[in-house]
């Protein structure tokens, strides 16, 4: 094996992710499990990475740098709020130490936006967009990371201004699972309907007050029409999308719009921005945060 | 007891109530259950139908009407749509007769928008609407019957002019019941808090674009700034009931808004039309959906 640098962990409420990376922030290695923080609570944070450690023969000293929900309240090690407005080195500066480990881990804080108008939280994303943007970026940019619980943020002179939270994910997971919905979507894992897709988002981004009644219309429309389980569930997560990305653009002028995504989100998303005839330039989330754990471990070791 | 006339029932996806009227519409005697539909399919609609008439005594050739969900394609017997534009009395005209009944039994039709970019249904506020704007109503009006699933209705002329289902009920429980705004409102059922729902009406009304952001900063909000369960519970129900009314109103002009609603949820309903000044005219649902099942057994049996 070459020259190992460091341990890379983007640890995520309901997923982890590890890269061993070279100095160059070459993959050497790679682990991926659903231990996420809730998972990774009882057998202890400790323990899970240690397990992914061994399995990939890490040295003793090869030290981790985390990103993510192992860094929240309910996490391994509270690492705290960058607040808004934010400048991304200063994630670096406040990476905060596990103590007691045999090895150097630091976690990164996530970014705060203490408005009371608007109070949001992210833990994770700074880090994907540090990847994103780079630690010099001086520039204006709207940036969507979607997702379960989708971000959009602003960049104002390579800063980050403000953003949004958009339960866009959850709530499709919830409103397929559990709703008169569900009957409507049956069976339609596998299949696609991208036509419906891009209908939805289009009259959801046209008219977002009508989201939930756009969203009774695709059972209603298959009572009283017929239209496969495929189309609804298309429609489902296009009305969603169109919703947020009404609500994302609605304070922002700035275009393109910044997409960090990775496989089919980042394909739904391109096709929805397209369907909108919204510019759009396309970064992969997965390289994206890879990157940005790869600079703060730069910062931090100074390698 | 006085000399009963008909049975009355409104037999909900969830809910069944029956009423025991004399001919002048007075109730006689009533049962409440929650043998819904999804409920009565196993024992049978017939069987449960006759426990609760046995439970009043109700003589062997009370005929009986009911309007409701027992009238879908997976109820009692189907009892298909009036289409939109839709006339009141065509409902009465429509009603379907349960066959093989020792007594006379009538399912009262819904009422179907047969348009492809706005297809919709409705099976039990038809009567509701009926009892609340009488028989003989030529005026216009913007109706909303609010529940699980809300209905906006435009009444042109006394006509059914066309209408709109907002999920509204349904997703305020899945939301708050399976979400990452669960913790935030554990423990909250029996507090109010009418400022955070009149403030979150307000905003989510004015910015519905941002809804699946105002939820998500429910949890954000408490999280930096704390705030209680029930303030949290507030904001949720208000921000759902927020982007309803923008959405309900998004194509009306005529005011004021005629509410149908009974109870914490006109109660609410009059909160949110208040805090954002629009006028209201509020009818109780129960009582409604009791004098269009009058009107209906009037109209059927002549009386």
């Amino acid at each position: 094996m070459s020259q190992a640098a460091t341990v890379a962990v983007d640890w995520g409420t309901s997923s982890f992710r590890l890269w061993l990376l070279d100095s160059a922030g070459g993959i050497l290695g790679e682990r991926r499990s659903d231990q996420g923080m809730m998972a990774a609570a009882k057998p202890g944070f400790a323990n899970v990475l240690q397990s992914h450690l061994e399995a990939l023969g890490v040295a003793a000293d090869c030290p981790v740098v985390i990103c993510g929900m192992a860094g929240a309240r309910q996490g391994w090690v509270e690492a705290g709020y960058v607040d808004t407005p934010a400048r991304l080195t200063d994630i670096l500066d406040r990476a905060v130490p596990v103590p007691l480990q045999s090895r150097d881990i630091r976690i990164l804080p996530g970014i705060a936006q203490r408005d009371a108008t608007a109070p949001d939280v992210m833990r994770g994303e700074e880090t994907q967009l540090l990847g994103a943007v780079g630690l010099n970026s001086v520039g204006d940019a709207v940036v969507c990371m979607p997702g379960t619980h989708s971000k959009w943020v602003t960049m104002r002179g390579g800063m980050v201004e403000g953003f949004g939270t958009f339960m866009t994910g959850e709530l499709f997971s919830i409103v397929v699972r559990d709703t008169i919905l569900t009957h409507a979507v049956a069976g339609a894992e596998a299949a696609e309907d991208i036509d419906a897709f891009k209908r939805a988002v289009e009259v959801a981004h046209d008219q977002p007050a009508l989201a939930s009644s756009l969203l009774f219309q695709v059972r209603s429309g298959q009572l009283l029409f017929g239209g496969s389980a495929a189309a609804a569930r298309e429609a489902i997560s296009g009305t969603l999308i169109g919703l947020e990305i009404a609500g994302g653009l609605a304070r922002q002028l700035t275009e393109p719009v910044t997409l960090i995504a990775s496989g089919r989100l980042a394909r739904l998303y391109l096709i929805a921005f397209e369907a909108l005839s919204i510019p759009v330039r396309s970064i992969d989330a997965d390289e994206a945060v890879r990157r940005g754990l790869t600079m703060a471990a730069s910062a931090i070791w100074k390698r």
